[in-house]
């Protein structure tokens, strides 16, 4: 739907569910990337945000590990340390700031915490040449 | 240009050139991404690739670091603990046969030993929604 001004590109949040976060888990045991991405799905969704699961984001050392993206003019962030008990509204305040930046960059002083301290990696916009 | 058979999209190679690869450095010295960056631009340029030097990649404390990217249809990687002296052939090499998957990923007997060992962080490849 489109609103009066500006409209930003929908933003992704990508959970990756099968972290362990370093325990030794039965192989039955419900993973806590699972249990992150249960409690994120449980809350309302911000508006222009989807949320999908991942099978793995090979940060398997820094988990629980979620990820944000959001079209060809954005940074992509990796976020590692998560606590899927502590971190889920968190996060989606974070999404949700995520989105409305055209870049994908939160200012510094608004950007919670634990992004600032557990940045995984980032990857600039696309500035794909043609394809050849 | 286009060939018989199938062409793959382009793939990029981004190389971090600001990392201090955890070292103690003067201000005005080259630095340690830098260095990789150049020993990479020296080399010839494996068909399909194009490098690109970024300012911050964000895993600083896992440098030197690069990521390969290759357009919607492909995961994007991260890599961590590049030396700038013994990886650059190594590093062409492997985006070369990352450039040649369809969907980014290397076989796993044919990975460069390095990528298998620190691979830092991957986005699966874009699937994203409609723009709102």
């Amino acid at each position: 739907m489109t609103t009066a001004g500006s409209v930003q590109p929908r933003a992704e949040l990508l959970v990756c569910i099968k972290c362990r976060c370093g325990q030794d888990l039965p192989a039955d045991a419900r993973r806590p990337g699972q249990m992150l991405f249960d409690e994120i799905a449980s809350r309302p969704c911000p508006e222009g945000l989807t949320v999908t699961p991942v099978e793995c984001l090979q940060n398997c050392d820094h988990g629980c590990t979620i990820a944000l993206r959001g079209g060809d003019a954005r940074w992509t962030y990796v976020f590692g340390r998560v606590d899927p008990e502590v971190h889920p509204d968190m996060i989606l305040d974070g999404a949700a700031q995520y989105h409305e930046s055209a870049e994908g960059i939160i200012p510094w002083r608004q950007r919670p915490e634990h992004f600032k301290r557990n940045c995984i990696a980032r990857i600039p916009p696309v500035s794909m040449p043609e394809d050849a």
